[in-house]
């Protein structure tokens, strides 16, 4: 997606061990318009595909889910990282392993929710080792629902997440792939 | 409102603790129509009143505010509940009490994002004790932005935060106003 490697590449900044911070348009500070064309873009792709149920997991992916979700007129699912007195019941579990935070979690996303009737699309706003991902994706397989597939905003082509997922036969469309970020310079795949 | 308040009396489970669960249209699962009739109903509520960002808290608070920032067509922010790789450089912080989670957290936003140019709209799922509002209320001071007011999707009116914020002046509008939930009855404000 054109205006997502423009907006990488004007306003995303690198900093050192690998960390593109994209805080001013993507996952700090949101940009509406970017927000909307990405909903429209994940929907252009996975268009015929009988989506009707979008999940991601907190917190950065709920405004690209909640946004999207308004394009594709489906409910977006959340899956929550700690259990609170608002999440009781049976719940799918997954165990994630943390690249930003260090350490790991469980995300977890209640049962009522996800089922064998649906159709579902992973939304997330960075794909890097892909474990949240991975997380997800045992999720919607616990719950006997069907995969669409995965969106991403930008995927660090770089590790080994996208190719983990795509190679298990998981299609992952990502709307800007760095193949490399060095000394500063941004490089996308395929250029 | 009378879709939330109708949506709250359908969908809403009363839990003993003063807990009511809205996971399954609000802060879980997410209804993508009644996310743009709340966007609306904001819009709505603070027209002419010059908002130029959307600032929220993570998690739950973020699809809202990045629903709602389509209709108003400005940025949304969210506030980060811990500092992470992705959050460096100069913060606004404010420390907030947890009343869902226990025990206390301090919630920050870049100093890039936020100042005296700045008209801002704070929104969040919940209004109880206030703690979380009032933290982005005190960022917002601390930025030298202006405040046009807070936009609540569901106050606990039984509890002091909305009384407590209106009496420091800020404007709040919550789309439904819980009285009291007793026996697992939902009471709104005004019936």
């Amino acid at each position: 997606m054109v205006l997502m490697e423009e907006r990488v590449r004007r306003d995303g900044v690198v900093k050192e061990g690998g960390i593109l911070k994209v805080d001013s348009f993507l996952n700090h500070q949101v940009d509406p318009v970017l927000y909307r064309a990405m909903g429209e873009e994940f929907h252009r792709l996975f268009a015929g595909e009988g989506v009707n149920k979008i999940l991601t997991v907190e917190a950065s992916g709920i405004g690209i889910a909640c946004v999207t979700a308004q394009v594709f007129d489906c409910p977006a699912l959340f899956a929550k990282k700690s259990r609170t007195k608002n999440l009781d019941g049976e719940v799918f579990t997954a165990q994630v392993e943390s690249f930003t935070h260090g350490g790991s979690y469980t995300i977890m996303v209640s049962k009522k929710f996800l089922g064998p009737g649906d159709r579902v699309l992973i939304l997330d706003d960075f794909l890097a080792k892909g474990n949240a991902l991975a997380g997800l994706v045992s999720i919607v397989e616990q719950s006997g629902a069907s995969l669409a597939g995965c969106g991403i905003a930008i995927e660090k082509g770089f590790q080994e997440g996208g190719r983990r997922l795509r190679d298990r036969g998981v299609r992952v469309e990502s709307l800007a792939v760095i193949e490399r970020m060095d000394n500063g310079e941004i490089v996308f795949r395929g250029e």
